[in-house]
């Protein structure tokens, strides 16, 4: 049976989707990530919206992460075990999808584990672009796990950050991060407690796994005019933030429904206020408000930014050298000659396997 | 870079789908299917279950449908788009997933186009077993799209049918399916209205795909002692009943807050009663009253019925001679060597790559 190429799904493997990472360039793919997100945020409220639809486990959650602009449809399946990493597992792995919202055919499979890694730095460098102080150079970084090079060279790339602290309760994960930071560009300053971290860092990023209500950050160590990127806390029951810190800031988030059941703010008042990031880029609401507010990026993760992430794959197949052979074709959808005929195509493979 | 076979993820394309189900018979796997079903409903109360999260456009829908039993997740993604039969697509494609709940890795990826087909004919034959009259043999069939096939064969390899009466508004679907029914031991009359189809029926399927209320049965078509077998109002907006025939059924579901959305239910009170499918088969409550009684099954096609396929689907691949190499290894999920080291990949990758 010949599939004509409309009924066959590009996938982007793990292999491939390094491969296009290194042809692109790392810093490239998260400032280009980090357009898309924007420009994305920038039509916000056109998008189809819903808190990611999780399963928990005692050890663990799976999530899917579903969203649409009315011409494309995207979801997201991901994983968080922090567990897994003690067995030699990645603690988060993810593949996601694109698809035509007029037909209901994928177009695009897709690793997202790598690309779920660029998503986040680059998302929180667009926090940080909008609401970090002005001339922000130094980021301490407090968790130094598989999502920390990633953090560190999208704040150099869209921040211009120019030094990274680096703190880890376990040394041998900051060890990992400081060597694979060699080279970057940046100045990389490995610390023994996070306090030694946040030194003259006018950013300060948590990014920490263990699925706990865990205080990365106590209220004291905080002082003014800094931004706090928190990426580590986002399901419910795992927070990073004293909640007095919280108290201090100006929080900005994604999608509130989804922050205040996975965020840090899962520890404050289900109506406290917060602000939504969209609306600091399109101008309606304003960003930091002086040079001494503390301004809080409550991360969690959302849909639209695996969207725009899908959409910048599917830009990327489309544009580079088919030569460089980055997808694989999957014979995914069934694909009948006449489409009522479902089974009729398995009679006919019948007659042919018997040929 | 080697990748230990954990975290290659096996693909059933729909080629090695055909020929899994051609291999296994296709009575057989409806058979088995079935099984499964009934085995899952029987521990209904242990599942995760959730509506499933809709988009909803102009021309169609996309939806994912997940569930847990608390060991494995799956999920599907499915589409419909009643327009896309016109354009030579399907209306219905579908692919699915499985994953280990205690690492969170996927350990199955399979087109459920087909599968879909499959297990939608498999359960409203497990249906009827439990509420159909004693000793039907004859079976109207109105709308014979895509699934009428599976539905004919699920009914007389679970039910025991013995004639299927077939009518569609294009007599085109109607000769397709009359054509591939032949030589499958069932006795196909083709009729040219839903009045003669259903004359001498015990049961009446109805499996037409326009997005719209229709009404392909109206109430005084509809005499005593009779089981409807209502497969394609599926979703809001999309009936095929008259509301009068509703009110004199008893009335049996899936799982109610999601056929109270997408089913023939949706033109009744939200209150209105309903029994559950999983309480007839585990004998909490009674299916059919009487000979005289009218049955309704209101199928929508609910998660767990997925779950059921995929689980069947996984036991094929364990069970069944590796030589007929029914599954493709996907590279799909990232497997550095250290798990924290993500960006190490990377960089070992580029590395390589230059060597």
């Amino acid at each position: 049976m010949m599939k004509s190429s409309l009924n066959l799904v590009p996938f982007v493997s793990v292999d491939n989707m390094m491969r296009l990472v290194l042809h692109v360039g790392v810093d490239r793919a998260l400032t280009d990530i980090a357009a898309e997100i924007e420009a994305d945020f920038r039509r916000w409220p056109l998008f189809d919206k819903t808190p990611r639809v999780a399963s928990h486990s005692d050890v663990g959650v799976i999530e899917l992460m579903p969203t649409s602009d009315g011409q494309m449809y995207g979801f997201k399946y991901v994983n968080g075990h922090p567990k897994n990493m003690k067995e030699g597992l990645q603690t988060v792995t993810a593949f996601g999808l694109l698809a035509d919202v007029n037909t209901g055919y994928p177009v695009l499979l897709t690793e997202m584990t790598i690309l779920t890694a660029l998503r986040t730095a680059a998302m929180s460098a667009v926090a940080a672009k909008w609401l970090a102080p002005k001339g922000a150079a130094t980021m301490a970084m407090i968790g130094n796990g598989a999502q920390a090079e990633f953090q560190a060279l999208a704040f150099k790339a869209i921040c211009g950050i120019t030094e990274v602290r680096l703190y880890d309760i376990d040394p041998v994960a900051t060890r990992k991060c400081a060597a694979n930071l060699a080279g970057s560009g940046l100045k990389v300053v490995s610390c023994t407690s996070a306090e030694e971290a946040i030194l003259g860092a006018q950013i300060i990023t948590t990014v920490t796994a263990d699925k706990q209500n865990a205080t990365i950050l106590t209220d004291n160590m905080v002082g003014s005019g800094v931004h706090i990127n928190a990426v580590g806390g986002d399901c419910p029951g795992k927070t990073e933030l004293h909640g007095d810190i919280l108290l201090r800031s100006d929080i900005f988030v994604e999608y509130p429904p989804q922050t205040r059941i996975e965020g840090e703010i899962q520890q404050l008042d289900p109506d406290y206020p917060v602000k939504e990031l969209w609306q600091v880029i399109t101008g309606q609401i304003d960003g930091r408000a002086d040079q001494k507010a503390i301004t809080l990026f409550d991360s969690v993760g959302f849909a639209i930014e695996d969207f725009s992430a899908l959409r910048y794959v599917l830009k990327q197949l489309k544009t580079l050298p088919k030569s460089l052979r980055l997808s694989e074709d999957l014979d995914m959808i069934a694909d009948p000659d006449e489409p009522r005929d479902l089974y009729g195509m398995l009679l006919r493979k019948k007659a042919a396997m018997a040929a």
